[in-house]
């Protein structure tokens, strides 16, 4: 693969623009870098004033690099960063990093610049990351564009996009001590050009590359993201930490849909669509990325637990338990092993407590013996140091074991100064060490959770459902922006896509009533109206079950007649006729503009409770069957369907289909801002709508 | 405070019986520690085969140790505890701390050591800590009695009490590198004699303790342990870890309740009774205790940061939102001042953003101004490695800052190797740092509860309701054990305890129909009582809404024609009369017996769907009033009664009442099994219970 961005990792010359003899100067910082990075390509220092600098003559104008030269770091000040572009540019460089900072992130003047930059890289096809960034680092090319304090972190395996340049630099620094190691590491700064997007798919490219993850404030074009990293992670798995929350607020929205639809539950969504994992916290992030890039993929979720101890054992199951991971049945032949290996008074149940006394090879021939047993899909070792020999000789015994086994160990190392040397060990072995059993048991769930997805991946097939495009268009052609479909049009748009509806409709005559009995179909429901009677079944204003044409022409004179004689005075309109609703569960169905990831669709419970009680689900439109099985699958009202007690099941597969359905209108119809059906009448055959409002947006941008 | 467990922290003398020349042996390792901690009191070794250790002479047997003694380390064989434990009485020994394994926790055998070792105890009024522990050190007095490797940890502020001795040693190991140590720490072992509550007393008055962490697996005496603790915690926090959830399972249950109820949730709301943190992760223990040792309480959650970049700064604002703090809104005078201080570029808004060029002297001086501001109650400064100079700079010129405000301020140092001086710096002056802003917001969400939970602490006042003890004990003196309770009897039982309820009862003819409808209350609703007809309203069987005697006289009449007259061969019994509930809430109310805590309480959402909503909240009784409005706002049930959207406000107070009456009840009688009340209704004017059940424990244990 090699594209306009192919440049920024494999540059066969890299000159910085503004490189400083001045140690406290970035310019200085980025020239000692990509020095002493190894880097093997051609370096190349431009500074007006000359002098020399880490060996090399300085360059005094950019028109004077000689060839090869593909890449550019520019250090220079804000205001001279688009005739420097543009001196890039005459020179035939392509690929260039703007480090500095006094852009968009100071103002409008900042902006102003940014913009007047980027459109000169565009003038000359040249591709801009940053500015305002940290630029990058191949630990393994290797390459170091960055001004960070060196060394450059060792050769890893461990990918890192940030649209953070301090923390990139806070987890380099961190990371020394934390057992991994970076392959790629980018700061994209104010992404004025290269986006995250962009760049994916050129760091995944990386055959160094064993896991991606992300530091996102944002993401700019939902779509092209989702898109790009499902993809990817058919390979490699991608793990982000979307940060911001708190920033984004609530929606202005009309609907109970929207009111519950946060901008994060939009970036869950779009996250669990293109196969990314979500994490909490930047520890979590590494944690989980260590044993993606490490280990071998559990066949299931079984665990056996090795210890040496009691205590630690019974904190690693509520571990796994937390993680909905299961403590492996060992087998027969495993038990009698262990009973045979181990003294009388451990414990050969899982979790094997071989007692403090077990030896260094008690550790070794146990966890052989746990990874062989065919219930066994994964092992965690604990070991809060062994009381009376060093705990790395148990750790040197045990790693042939786990390398030879294509089954995945995690080691929980407990301690500090007495396990360093284990740790060190098992670091070289690249087998993934933790301090604690709780962050082993949640790696050892995102272990499970790739090879779940790998195996789901079968089900992503594109939605094939029957929905009638051009009956929606013209439903919506004439619709109003910012305003509420009338009700005719949101019943036919739901047809047209569907989803049958129930509407009600006025009847003034017999003749008519009996006419719209028909083509609403029997049984149905005939309501006196009139705007004088609220409660209709006091006056006997309601007939239930009405089964054919004649009984409606009887039933409109009966209500006519009772209704009169009761109350002489009311006006009377005629009669309601509505499909008659056989019993059956309610759910709300929705979808609202996401306006980084489109339609976001809702399912849950319904009602007028639906914002208190909250048991509801996301997912991105268009949905897929198995997407819209996982969001019922999220909510007790989706787990209702297949009955409860004495609550009979329903079609729930209806509501599987009318999901999909709903999510095509949604994504079919920008123009669209909101829908909500509420409730979703689910029958023991078939879904009805009983209460549809769609919403137009306001301006379509 | 002297007692008998006294001498475990402050003995005069100390012999370690078993003491041992042999390195390997855990008699030399005690023997070493003891010696070597700096203990201050007399020494004594004793070993029949002679010779000298440490500089003292072996004692061949207990009966020739001099004065002064008053506590044992015994590390012997287990069958020779029962002797050395009586030659220790003998000799006047009343403390011990029983260091070898093989008792209970080997087997039956171990097990009847074990009990005849506690008896010898017992009959020479010693206390015993263990067996099969490694007893417990003081870093203050100093004392040491573990057999652990030296050095002992540095004097500390976090008391740890342990269930699992490898904890221990794991955590005193892990300690070292996370600035933090502990003051006491001990290791109950098998706790035949010494239990978790009886040492937290003397824990808790040790006055270099500030903060009290505990390893839990179980606890013996629950009421015990929350009346001790609630003490306690008035003085100083206690944080709780308390593990094998995975192993509690179910309870067998015939209620929702009781199927709802795990064990886990006792332990939940035992621990919200007696005022103490729940940790979910070790981490976590540690991440409050710093904090919760060294810093001010906060008087709210208003939270200033302060960083020198923006990505650290987002993640700390989600963090905030994630506990439930908020970012402080700075004062105008704050603002003008950093604006005045920071460059143009730099955000003054919290977070405060001074770009990675502020120095020292500006982190401090912001710090101050941040610390000044009226609005903010606590301030997280975030730090990673500034790219010009040592973070110890900028920490060195804050500490002073820091020292002198009484709002508490948390620091995170993001890195590793770049910010070790810092570290060590914060840490010597007592102030907590965090590598992640997540871990951070945490502690500092401890400290805002720690200062909620005092304030509070005036509304813990016993409860005053009104039950009739006598009525409830005639009621349940012939109740059959493992049964449910009759109905009728259920009912008045609730009457007893000032609940009201809606009892049905069957009138078998028109003059008795009256009297009941009087002695139940006007309205009352009617219906047919056949066992012939299950859909009243289809024969036109139910009256609702019957006013008067006069009215059900009428009414018995009209309802036996009209259901003759439909149905003629029906056998028709009577008619049932209830008293008529107007329209109002339903949620659920019930108690479940915890063999360790006692009745336990639950509220939420009732009805059919109870256990697939899991809208309910659990509570120990008895209830204070604060108890129950707890529970009533961490549930979507309890909400609602205040009223949400078309659903109306009903008597949020006599919910209370109610659930303080049950739990009275529950607490009154240990032979109840499990009380369900489904629905209670909730009226704009009172409750009623429409369905009570009362099940009868099978043996009172």
């Amino acid at each position: 693969m090699t594209n306009s961005l192919t440049p920024f990792f494999s540059p066969r010359g890299v000159a910085v623009i503004g490189a400083s003899s001045h140690p406290h100067k970035l310019g200085y910082g980025v020239a000692r870098n990509i020095t002493q990075s190894g880097y093997p390509g051609k370096v190349h220092f431009v500074n007006p004033n000359g002098g020399h600098l880490f060996g090399h003559r300085m360059i005094a104008s950019i028109a004077d690099i000689p060839d090869p030269v593909d890449m550019a770091i520019l250090v220079v000040p804000a205001p001279f960063a688009p005739d420097t572009m543009r001196q890039c540019g005459l020179r035939g460089i392509k690929a260039t990093i703007l480090v500095s900072g006094g852009f968009r992130e100071t103002g409008d003047e900042g902006a102003a610049l940014e913009e007047k930059t980027l459109r000169v890289a565009q003038e000359y096809g040249i591709r801009m990351i940053g500015p305002n960034c940290i630029g990058l680092l191949d630990t393994h090319f290797p390459l170091d564009t960055t001004f960070l304090q060196p060394p450059m972190p060792r050769p890893g395996e461990i990918a890192f996009i940030s649209h953070s340049g301090a923390i990139c630099a806070a987890l380099i620094d961190w990371s020394k001590n934390q057992g991994f190691s970076f392959s790629r590491l980018i700061s994209l700064g104010n992404q004025a050009d290269v986006s995250e997007t962009d760049i994916l798919p050129l760091v995944a490219a990386d055959e160094y590359t064993k896991v991606l993850t992300l530091y996102l404030e944002n993401i700019s074009d939902g779509a092209r993201f989702i898109q790009e990293a499902r993809q990817i992670v058919l390979q490699k798995p991608i793990i982000a930490l979307k940060v911001g929350r708190s920033e984004s607020g609530q929606r202005a929205a009309a609907s109970h849909t929207g009111a519950l639809a946060g901008t994060e539950s939009a970036f869950d969504a779009a996250f669990e669509k293109a196969g990314v994992f979500r994490a909490d916290t930047t520890e979590e992030i590494f944690d989980w990325a260590r044993a993606l890039a490490w280990s071998p993929l559990p066949q299931g979720r079984r665990v056996a637990i090795l210890t040496n101890a009691g205590g630690p054992g019974v904190i690693a199951a509520d571990a796994l338990e937390d993680n909905a991971l299961e403590l492996s049945d060992l087998s027969a032949e495993t038990l009698n092993a262990l009973g045979e290996l181990l003294p009388p008074a451990a414990s050969v149940q899982n979790p094997v407590d071989m007692l403090a006394s077990a030896t260094a090879e008690d550790y070794a021939e146990s966890l052989r013996l746990l990874l062989t047993d065919p219930n066994t899909d994964a092992a965690l070792v604990l070991m809060p140091a062994p009381p009376m020999y060093p705990a790395e000789n148990a750790v040197s015994a045990m790693i042939p074991i786990i390398q030879a086994s294509q089954k995945p160990t995690l080691v929980v190392l407990m301690g500090s100064e007495q396990i360093a040397e284990a740790s060190v060990r098992l670091q070289a072995a690249k087998i993934p060490d933790y301090r604690f059993p709780e962050r082993a048991a949640s790696a050892l769930a995102a272990l499970a959770k790739r090879t779940e997805f790998l195996r789901e991946m079968d089900g992503f097939a594109a939605p094939v459902i029957s929905t009638d495009l051009k009956e929606a268009q013209e439903i919506l052609a004439n619709a109003e922006s910012g305003t509420w479909l009338d009700t005719e049009l949101a019943d036919r748009l739901m047809n047209a896509y569907g989803i049958s509806t129930s509407p009600i409709k006025l009847a003034p005559d017999a003749e008519s009533a009996a006419k719209l009995g028909e083509e609403l179909g029997f049984p149905v429901v005939m309501k006196i109206a009139s705007p004088d009677i609220s409660h209709k079944s006091d006056v006997g204003g309601i007939l239930l079950n009405v089964a054919s044409a004649v009984e409606v022409t009887e039933g409109y004179e009966m209500l006519m007649a009772r209704v009169q004689a009761q109350r002489p005075r009311a006006r009377l309109e005629g009669v309601h006729i509505q499909r008659m609703i056989p019993q059956g569960q309610e759910v709300i169905v929705g979808a609202v503009r996401d306006p980084q990831f489109g339609a976001l669709m809702m399912f849950g419970s319904g009602g007028v409770e639906v914002e208190g009680l909250k048991d509801v689900a996301f997912g991105l439109a268009p949905l897929t069957a198995r997407d819209a099985e996982k969001m019922l699958s999220k909510t007790w009202a989706g787990k209702k369907l297949a009955g409860y007690r004495n609550i009979s099941a329903v079609d729930r597969a209806a509501v599987v289909d009318a999901l999909r359905c709903l999510s095509q209108l949604a994504h079919d119809f920008p123009e669209i801002a909101e829908i909500e059906i509420n409730p979703l009448k689910v029958l023991e055959q078939g879904i009805v709508a009983v209460d549809v409002r769609v919403k137009m947006v306001k301006e379509l941008s």
